[in-house]
């Protein structure tokens, strides 16, 4: 399946649209108007149809959305109708919160294998059954459980490191929490998404000051 | 000071921008060329440009970037020549993760109050010497501490009861890490941002699959 280019922006409002399409569908909801979708996702009702348009016919006028056949359709365009690998290096707090979230495993994200590089650490089992790997058995552990996208949140001068072996082993993607921009080659088989806690409060603060 | 409307990605990339400054500054560099800055943000220098333009005019021709400077003026435009005073409620892995991560320190924003719903963990003190308050007492100690900024932790389902009371103390700001999409009025008093890791995996997966 190919697609033309997508805005960013299109894909990171699918995915909040399938957020709202599961609560619904957890709630038994069978249909949803197109104004009342916008409404759970903060956007307006034409920007939903815009985005969809994108990708095809959806729903059906003077009606809604059929929200689970919405739903399949909008995670089939994401590439969530498989189960995704993740490895994660760093088990300090933020590593553990990651794996015990447990919204990972709702949308198919499946942790399957945890590194540190503290020997305190090693050896130590999460309530999620996951063990805590040494760091250098990285590769041979990531290549064995067929692990697809790095999840880093070491302490920002570790985070290039494990992103180079990442990248070596070659994992398809990575996920970075460490506060620091990873530079990696641009090359389409490995994409990079940082996760920054501070920038976005950097957006609260731009807004509060200039508003 | 009053603003054009600036496009939300401009200030996304001067948020970055000054963390790259940051590690410029403390590795004791005084000037940078706009291609070496547009290397370490992952930008091209043009972007950097056009981003600064908006604000006025920055750098010297042939020379680049005051480094400390530039700092300071973005740090000035975001809104960060001040102490932001945080209050974080849902003190479980999460929470504690971010009130130990050093960087919101470093960027000049501080928790002034935590609150669980936990009887276990209320009174208990965090690391950094933080009480973990009866969330019953919210809108008192939010006043009291003069918190500005509402960071939410809680479970989904509890996600918007806690956001409404924010809203009602009134806080400024809300920065929901709860994985549902906060109802909030329109107001400029009161601004909300999503911080939803799953949505990140999600542009990984589809990059990766649609690639």
């Amino acid at each position: 399946m190919k697609f033309l280019k997508i805005p960013a922006a299109t894909i990171t409002r699918l995915s909040i649209y399938s957020r709202a399409l599961e609560e619904l569908a957890d709630g038994q909801v069978s249909v949803v108007s197109s104004k009342k979708l916008a409404e759970l996702c903060g956007v307006n009702p034409a920007q939903i149809r815009k985005d969809l348009a994108y990708f095809g016919q959806f729903g059906v006028r003077g009606v809604g959305y059929y929200v689970k056949e919405l739903l399949f359709d909008i995670k089939k365009i994401l590439g969530l109708n498989k189960e995704w690998r993740l490895a994660i290096v760093g088990m300090g707090n933020l590593g553990c919160a990651l794996v015990a979230h447990e919204n990972f495993e709702k949308q198919g994200y499946s942790f399957v294998a945890a590194f540190d590089a503290d020997p305190m650490k090693i050896g130590h089992r999460l309530a999620s059954g996951l063990e805590i790997h040494s760091i250098t058995h990285l590769e041979e552990i990531c290549r064995e459980t067929g692990a697809e996208i790095g999840v880093i949140c070491t302490p920002p001068e570790r985070a290039q490191e494990v992103a180079n072996r990442m990248l070596s082993i070659p994992l398809k993607g990575i996920l970075n929490f460490a506060p620091v921009q990873l530079q990696v080659p641009e090359c389409p088989a490995c994409k990079v998404e940082n996760v920054d806690f501070t920038v976005k409060l950097d957006n609260l603060a731009y807004h509060l000051t200039a508003g």
